[in-house]
């Protein structure tokens, strides 16, 4: 009786089809790639679908859990999210819904994991998931929550609109897990300010493409636009303006939108060169730059050389510590130019009595040491650029090493050989901009691409893509990163052998429109072509 | 009495102005660019102003029309654009305004032109305008309603918000003209299409940057949005699906826009090459392709050999003709490709027959010239790309011939030369995006900078910038565009001489902030920075 309704059903959807067919072939319309239909991104692991293919209601879909699952904040406002995400963005303006086939249609998604949920995800966090949908049932088991957050968007994308508010999902058994824990993208928020409202939509499309963390330049010479509660002058006198400062309720409004949705907030103070914008308010912080044998008015990277610098850095980042709740905390480290440190006076003497002779990364070593030891006594770890480890600073072994400079594969090697964590984002700058299809050449960076035994490989905790804020504001930055961001969101979390160009291209087109008919201007990235539904 | 208001005035002012540098100076901030205060983009062309500085009271403010200035409703339209444009975008958010001291107040801009209006700006319409802001008078005066808007626009430029609900405008004398007619904006129909919403936000803001020509790039190899009344299987076969058409309504509403605003739509439809699209409804327009001697199934250009291509095209551009009101249509020409023509045998017996040997530009000139007499026989001028005039056809005294390729200056000099009007967009090809202010790169490309006598050099018209469409669409269009292209507007618009980078990268500074604050989504240019009003 079952194999007849699947028979009957069949016939009908093949009717179907041939109608999209010839639907198709009457335009002459030539779009550069052809878009799949149905295939989420980034590409699970393990992924069986077959053409049976099911009815979806929109009015009457229901996401729930079952019995056995521990009841949290995150899942419930998740569903929320995910029936609109399913089916809202443009349901509500249809007129009518044709009436599903009851015995053909899934009408619910049960939710099963088993621990309690943690607060926060954070690098231990367990992502993996199943999702089944067979006959009528649709079902999604994780261990964690988190899992079950990731195979929430995977479903997400298998529901495909057909027009008339019908909705279809095929047949499908997917088992599911990141390959690298740590998917980053970093934002900037002192080259230019991005708005909380800007920040919030970029963090959803984070959450549609699965990446987990934020990474969020906060701060940088520009401008200072964190509120700080110990020292509020930071932000008054080194902020662009008063319009243009994150206040601490933003800040954990931020951090609550990226909780929910399974994303950390990793924030960067990163000194001690980038921090022109913190001296304002912070007197003798800033080493004085000298010429001709005094000041010539200008300031240099933080002064390591005078102890009020380390009274100061342990009780700001005594206050950071507080406010984010991630482990982790991005030090910086990176660019410290040390011309200014070599005219001041001050600073010679103070190299002479360590014995650092004329070498100015010993300086820069102690600097670090110093900062690394403060952040170590608040219990949280951090992440530091490249620059720290390549000037031999001796680092906490839970430091993860950030690779962003050119000659990376060496780097990588290096970075892990030494037995630090590493993350890759040299590849990834995105606010590098060039004529046409440039994902294509993020795709095809893998941060194992490096010689180095398993166990080095296995320090590669993942990467980051890195937006730099130069010439991104609120008015382009959501069409800058994406879908470009999609192509490394993919090589994080996809498996390794998931890297051919000419495979994926068909589905970045389906991506991209997705994301445009979710509401994002995703720009085009495969030369001519069309959405299905355009933006806004 | 009126010199004694004007000091107690002034010193009310010197207060407000220290005020404004402490609070300046407070900040730490550091864009990279430092952004004027009060000047107009593009530059007029004579403009002195005064320090002295009279408040503007939005709610009061009234544009009119002197008693000898002929009515019409392109003025009345633009009097209540201009109200929003120079004082509502963020003033209906204000809690109050301050009462301005009428007796320093400017309430009202006169406005007079002489000649009745015109229904269309054309190539020969006068967009020259003197406007006077002295004492509590303000004055606008031109020849016809162009110039009127013109100076409207200049005029909302130098009204200033101040906070507080309040505006100022300094006391200013501008006499104004374009150095050219031609100013134009090309976007691409085809590759991606543009939504009717987004084509009319990008008309506003070639207003605002006083660009006078929408070259509308309709239709292409990839898609044929373009809805023909004659032949409407061409967008029913040729679209991309039925959701990316401009309808015959939407072609007027977007030139009824453009009118008002005193922007001509010039239309391409490009052929014999670049028309792909156009084949499926046109059977037999399409030059078949041979492969060792039998047809391949795929097409080339249009079929110059065919008498039925040419009844097809007087048909077809006879309805251009008529549903496009600009005396120019452009007719492409650009980019042909033989080797379809080489294959086909009909072609090869048609050029034995008419003795070109085996030279296909003397076919393309034959099509061509073909295409031009039909077009002329609907009295409309056209417009060309190079490469028609490069290879050898006699065209029409009235034709312009637009320079787009690569040697663009030796270019210049022989189409001026052979006694042609010419356009150049070779260096402003905005699709092509690099990291950084490339904005610098278009201000300093110089439409007259080539070898040749004044009256070559009065040929050149113009220019325009191009943003062909393979990976712009509604999402990316006003960012990309925004505010690159407003460099190429004060390169045709100002004096030769305004060809500074450095006197101009604070202005444009001011511009972008400006386009942001009036809504447009214009991106940053000039590296870190930020505007006393973002986006959106």
């Amino acid at each position: 009786m079952a194999d007849i309704r699947v028979c009957m059903f069949f016939a009908v959807l093949l009717v179907f089809v041939a109608e999209a067919n010839v639907q198709h072939e009457k335009y002459n319309a030539r779009p550069a790639v052809v878009a799949t239909s149905g295939s989420p991104w980034p590409l699970p692991r393990n992924m069986t679908t077959s053409q049976v293919q099911y009815q979806v209601n929109a009015d009457d879909f229901k996401f729930t859990v079952d019995a056995g699952t521990p009841a949290c904040d995150i899942i419930i406002q998740a569903f929320v999210r995910y029936k609109w995400i399913t089916f809202g963005p443009r349901s509500d303006t249809l007129k009518f819904r044709r009436r599903p086939n009851k015995a053909n249609a899934v009408n619910q998604l049960t939710v099963h994991y088993d621990k309690p949920c943690d607060q926060y995800l954070s690098l231990e966090s367990d992502e993996s998931y199943t999702l089944a949908v067979t006959g009528n049932t649709a079902t999604l088991t994780a261990n964690e929550v988190w899992g079950a957050l990731r195979g929430l968007e995977t479903f997400s994308q298998l529901v495909l609109p057909q027009g008339s508010g019908m909705f279809v999902i095929n047949s499908t058994l997917i088992r599911d897990a990141p390959r690298f824990k740590h998917r980053g993208v970093l934002l900037d928020g002192s080259r230019h300010f991005l708005s909380v409202l800007k920040l919030k939509e970029n963090l959803e499309a984070m959450a549609q493409n699965k990446f987990n963390v934020f990474h969020w330049h906060i701060v940088d010479d520009q401008a200072f636009p964190y509120e700080s509660i110990r020292f509020p002058n930071m932000s008054k006198l080194g902020a662009y303006d008063d319009n243009h400062i994150y206040s601490q309720a933003d800040i954990q409004d931020i951090i609550e939108f990226a909780r929910v949705r399974g994303i950390r907030v990793v924030p960067e103070f990163d000194s001690p060169g980038h921090t022109q914008s913190w001296g304002s308010a912070i007197s003798n912080l800033l080493t004085k730059c000298y010429n001709n044998g005094s000041f010539d008015g200008s300031y240099g990277p933080v002064n390591p050389a005078d102890e009020s610098s380390y009274n100061f850095l342990d009780s700001f980042f005594g206050e950071v510590a507080n406010v984010f709740p991630d482990h982790y905390i991005h030090l910086g480290g990176d660019e410290v130019d040390f011309s200014c440190w070599e005219s001041n006076p001050e600073i010679t003497e103070f190299m002479q009595d360590k014995g650092f002779g004329k070498n100015y990364s010993l300086l820069e070593e102690f600097y670090m040491q110093n900062l690394l030891n403060i952040v170590s006594s608040y219990k949280k770890g951090y992440l530091i650029w490249q620059e720290v480890i390549d000037n031999g600073a001796k680092v906490a072994a839970d430091t993860v090493v950030e690779v962003w400079k050119g000659g990376y594969i060496a780097e990588l090697a290096k970075v892990t050989s030494l037995g630090y964590k590493t993350l890759l984002s040299s590849c990834w700058y995105l606010d590098y901009i060039s004529y046409g299809s440039d994902w294509r050449n993020y795709y095809t960076c893998d941060p194992q691409n490096f010689n180095g035994t398993s166990a080095q490989k296995a320090l590669v905790i993942g990467g980051e893509t890195c937006l730099w804020g130069e010439y991104v504001d609120d008015t382009n930055v959501i069409s800058r990163l994406w879908p470009r961001a999609s192509a490394i969101a993919e090589r994080l979390w996809s498996d390794e052998s998931v890297n051919s160009v000419s495979a994926a291209e068909g589905r970045m087109e389906e991506h991209r429109c997705r994301m445009v008919r979710r509401g994002f201007n995703a720009q085009p990235m495969n030369g001519p072509g069309f959405c299905p539904v355009e933006f806004p």
